[in-house]
């Protein structure tokens, strides 16, 4: 199954208060990482929408192990666990660059949809294909 | 079991290019809701951290009905589904007032720590009765 | 001149590792600051949009005086300095509730555009007239 | 004088309901370059902090010149305009890497404190001359 590994920094943007990145910030990580597997395998989010097409995530699992912390570098590992009809399963997991260490794991569920009716679509031959499925 | 209800308007901020809510920002709504449910109870998140506890979320978990939009006033509504030794479980509904649909459902466990050690602490007896338990 | 006056709590969420609100999140509170002034003399954002007219920030300046910080209640007071043929300018003061102090003051300059040309369109008498100008 | 040059991609999160990045998230990328430039002169925000000091942004303009919208790369150039006896004034272009058209262009004025006292303090030989003054 493929894989996709995305590093980022984290910045005073990303973090709050308690000295740690917010709990909702990984799930824009989360974002990055399925649009960069996606990316990966020739599919550009834009491309989706111009033939009418978008995944909104209609399910989210996140699981909190260590906290990251400003200035970290973070590796977003994103693999495919499953795909449906309609429907992908994309699981991440966020890894703390400098010790390898995990610090935090989840995935998301992503519904293909019709923009206009909002029913949702078969995912395509060719999707399916490059995602090695 | 003790009910919070709080109401919330989206604005430009809350959205993303989909024209719907962005879907990392249910769990800033999620805090709210837990904060001011405690708060309700009589418990101020920064008592807690003056006696050096902290109650970070550990999992979280949302589920995505409907799209809430730009100007939408939305209603979180948290209850307390669990208080464990040192954790509690918080569940949400987040709700579109205009037809008191569901947007979004889903959970936290928050932990109480020690914020120096990082190592889980009891939850007092004091808070215990307040969330009516 | 009109002025609106609305409250916010700040959450985990408006805040960074420095402790403080992060910079970036006052402009927010500008944005809730406009729409509601805008409410307050009758015109709601999502009805100019149904006349296809948009009203993006073309330059905003904030002066940051004291951080506001986690759990503060804070006031954001928003005035209109000026209306011009097409645009508006707004002066904002974010205020700190527990002793009236100003934690930031800044304004932004809307210009009302055609959604579909981005060409600037006249500001109507409607609109001049409400906001007492 | 120095220039730092960093180049992200736009995701969802950074977005709008117009279909354009949310006017408070330049801010983000301000503090991204204004970050990479001091790293790249050998300075760590993190080593900062553990001498007791912090750079809060005192003062921010942005003007918008374009949209940026979802998907597109954009660079941020990072220059330092101007450096005080505390304080640094940093100016920043965010350019659409498709087209090298600049989208906005800004500053912040960001002023060395003591974290405890949160007085100004003198801005050392060494950084001084890493940044080129």
């Amino acid at each position: 199954m493929k894989t996709n590994t995305t590093e980022l920094r984290v910045y005073y943007a990303d973090t709050d208060h308690g000295g740690v990145v917010y709990y909702a910030n990984y799930l824009k990580w989360f974002e990055v990482g399925r649009t960069e597997i996606l990316r990966q395998a020739g599919f550009d989010c834009n491309d989706f929408e111009k033939q009418g097409v978008i995944a909104p995530v209609v399910e989210v699992h996140c699981s909190y192990k260590q906290p990251a912390k400003y200035n970290d570098i973070i590796t977003i590992k994103t693999t495919i666990e499953n795909i449906g009809n309609s429907s992908i399963k994309f699981n991440y997991k966020i890894i703390r660059k400098s010790d390898n260490e995990s610090v935090a794991e989840g995935y998301t569920v992503n519904v293909f949809v019709n923009k206009e009716t909002m029913k949702s679509t078969k995912i395509t031959d060719n999707l399916r294909k490059a995602l090695g499925n």
